[in-house]
């Protein structure tokens, strides 16, 4: 019979899914590793397996648990820009807070709870252009709308040092403009119901 | 003495560095193999990497090699946003004929030459827009004004369903909204001088 404390250092440590996924938003998503992770929480590589298939599972997870804390449907002001300020101003200060989540919001690979994110961004800006939020061609275009506000903010304003009031004053002026040019028809071939679909073909499941 | 034939088979069959970036345009900058570059002209893997050092070197070269080719010296039009709107028409042929190239214009990993693509570009706009080009700050605007229009022309307006007139149509409408929003001034913190430096330190070489 082993000593005592033989038999605690040979128990396995337990772990929940929920601490896995907080060490990897402290890691960074772009930069962990699953040894470092264990070795933050104090397990074995492979009791992280018990819990998730794959490196990618768990980047998955992260990003998506993360996005899922975001605050997309409330009104944030009184027009489709307001609401699009409201939301990439959240996504900024989330995206500065853990290092990788900006590519995974603009890259993938998404689980489909990721997919519901941008889906509850496109009702919200149809809804507030008065758009039917059950037409495809309504959604393609609010999608295209979200879309540019979400690349600029994450791409051209994504450094910590651009002010809020930056970020505002920008979108304010170039969602307009987009608006005006496109009249209500997105960029021909541009569908977020084809992107969708492709995507979730696509998606790799999560464990 | 092995028999003629023998001795051809097993002679080295002879390469050419641009025969090697031929195969990979065609194969796709973001999909090739060496192996598979290798097959395809007939040589051994270990003859490809006389020519390079890895993967990545032969897809920045090859990448670096397609870019070189656009016309970013001629003026494309009247104004900033004339020339800006010539340069990313061409930069959408360029990306529609070569898969990947487009990931690798707007994320590198860049060799010193493709830094070079980016400056002719701020040297033209600066210049259209009456800037002295050699001040950083007028160079660091010129930078977030072409970043602009070509982050949105790949990722927004990057399916080749859309027509180059709706191309034109869109940049000439935001890229004077962007302009009078920021009057001259980038982005708090965003500047090219400071991106330049950090990407020529982080840049790979070669080979």
């Amino acid at each position: 019979m082993a000593p005592p404390d033989e038999r605690r250092r040979g128990r396995p440590r337990s772990v929940t899914a929920d601490a896995i996924l907080d060490a990897v938003e402290s890691a960074g998503l772009d930069g962990f590793t699953v040894s470092g992770i264990a070795s933050a929480l104090g397990v074995r590589d492979g009791t992280i397996y018990n819990y998730f298939s794959s490196r990618q599972a768990i980047a998955m997870s992260a990003g998506t648990r993360a996005l899922a804390r975001l605050d997309l449907r409330s009104e944030h002001g009184d027009d489709w820009v307001d609401y699009l300020i409201g939301v990439n101003l959240e996504l900024r200060r989330a995206t500065a807070q853990m290092s990788g989540l900006s590519g995974y919001y603009l890259h993938g690979p998404y689980l489909p709870e990721t997919l519901q994110v941008f889906d509850l961004q496109i009702d919200q800006v149809a809804g507030h252009l008065g758009l039917d939020v059950t037409d495809p061609a309504a959604r393609d275009y609010a999608f295209i709308l979200a879309s540019f506000a979400s690349t600029t903010t994450l791409n051209l304003l994504g450094a910590p040092t651009v002010p809020d009031d930056q970020v505002r004053a920008i979108l304010r002026s170039i969602l307009p403009a987009l608006h005006s040019t496109l009249a209500g028809t997105p960029p021909t071939g541009v569908s977020w119901s084809a992107l969708r679909s492709s995507l979730l073909k696509d998606s790799p499941t999560a464990d």
